[in-house]
């Protein structure tokens, strides 16, 4: 049976999607304002799990896209935290894109950078645990992967 | 820079959505319809990622809805490759939701069991690699993950 | 004017979509995903009007995907109650397909079967009306439509 | 087995959908331009049907929204030829609400007229078959039901 | 910095939208369902604007398709106010086309009429400014747009 | 009739959109990842209109969301360009939100800028026209905007 354990790591969020029609923009590649929405919703897992809170959006910077993405392509977002202020959370976003049926690897489509904010029950900012953590044991685990 | 390994193994395919308003029915919780799709498209992506090919939905079973998924949840799909036929493949998809700004860990809202057949390119159907993998280097391949 | 006898009857369902370039997979054909989430809407249709209640999905089973379905298709989903448990109710589901333009019939797509739970307003299961009908009356009632 | 005649008749298409939250308004309620393209899809799939071409939105009039419709409801499109022009066909169009775990029974919601052209393959206007039909065995069809 | 006075003018609504591969029908051009809906919205927005309350679509008509809209095309819809009755407002709403990497100049896809009625905290018809505005100022500032 | 001279001039570009139900995050307020995929159509039209080329968007940076939208509300997104490259466009896009049936005004959402790059047949970056332009005449006729 399935535990706990096995979902992806605190500090980091994955997403798989895949590449439909309906995703495309006028020149029938990824449409950028979907991959900007993906990786918004990376960036939010990611936020969410490691401050157990409310968690809302307020910057993002150092966007660069790379390549496009081809209808039927598979992308893997990746949420990384990088660091932390007292009350945000700062994470690196990379998008991934496959062609499944293809023998080419994953290329990286798009990087950028997202930072967000822990919202208590009144919907004032609330501090975070602090990243990387400070004491001996989180520091070995997260060494340890 | 991230590298090929970085990504989920080959025989099984993860996925994180975001439960929005716009995938809830009309109680208010995730749309059964919705969970559904999403498993198909991770079941997707792990047999097109085992066989390198074009590969479509032939047989859905054993899909038993557990609990419900109210908005703002993640849930997570993992779908884990069971055996292979000549030119099929049998899957297993679970998924898991979080409240991720709740105590309590993920709990297990579907599973199921989806075939999928590869296609050549001629769209008929075209021979997959056996799983469990039968030679050696393979198996030494999957077990090193 | 329009009355209650003209709509479909109770132990039925049908609905019609039309196949857009939005319900499209990576093949350019009817996304499997979607035509289960069809179903699932048909079968909830269908069972809704049986027992007056809200339903919910709890199982599906032996779903075959037979032909694919082209952009422009038109698609008739048609949910039919089989039988009831104490307070759950067993239908099929056919999808059958048709190019409107062409002069080809509709041709089957896919068909499954689709198990709903009635719930009282306790979200609780609940008693739903047994079908076949047993008694005289409604039998009577059923014929008569 | 499924045969043609068990499909609605070839001048009328039904269409049923359910309400989501998905399909609603800022008011809760299931957003006019919905039920436009909803009432627009039944027109279309009627016509089709009817001349088994291309055909495509000319004109709409006479669009008179009565009621509102809420979350869960199920709806019913019912599309009618009125008359046909030489390449011309004009359909009324209505649409029927239901709420499937209330006692109320259908309630009409909003009704207009939609004129569609059929198209050859050239994308230019052809002739449609007269509606009502002329001759005597289709006119006896059409009054049995 | 931005002022109020920046944006567009009271009885008129303005609203650009791109033509994306999902909102296209079987034929591969704008939808023109998705059409109407937009329209719907602009119409709305004027409404709102003016009576700054609550707008339901009442009636539409005189709708006239002219020309398809091609995927990657931008179309501006423009609503302008009409007329008003004591609780309703008339607006004209057109939709303009324009295909942005090609010379040619927008072109117009389709007008219609809608007429909205502003509703009051109790749902009912409320009244809404008359149109055109009866006191010399207000005319004055039309009469010079 | 409507000319060319009415819609919005070439080095901005106006997007006007109601906030539905299906554009909400799980916190019943305008999902940001909407709001991005907003801006990015916005900061499209306004390089196309420009450069009267294909056009894709290569970064993405300074982005700082500062209220949030509820549903109901419209949204105004001004994009306007900055300045110009050899091949590349930078864009400020701001959105601006307004509850249509309150009296408060306008107030601004999110701003941020968009660089995107004019690419010729071949896929390949081209030229743009300078920003601000450097003849006379067309300096006399933004400035007198």
């Amino acid at each position: 049976m399935q535990k706990n354990t096995d979902l992806t790591p605190r500090h980091e969020a994955r997403m798989v999607q895949l590449v439909f029609p309906s995703d495309t923009n006028q020149y029938g590649v990824l449409f950028g304002g979907i991959a900007i929405a993906w990786m918004d919703q990376a960036a939010y897992v990611c936020a969410a799990r490691w401050c157990r809170r409310k968690a809302v959006t307020a910057h993002i910077d150092a966007v660069d896209f790379r390549r496009s993405v081809p209808v039927g392509a598979t992308v893997e977002l990746i949420a990384r935290l990088m660091s932390t202020g007292r009350t945000s959370m700062r994470m690196e976003v990379e998008m991934w894109a496959e062609v499944l049926d293809a023998e080419e690897g994953p290329y990286q489509v798009v990087r950028g950078e997202f930072v967000m904010v822990a919202l208590g029950d009144d919907n004032r900012p609330t501090p975070v645990p602090p990243f990387p953590p400070q004491d001996h044991s989180s520091t070995t685990k997260s060494n340890s992967r």
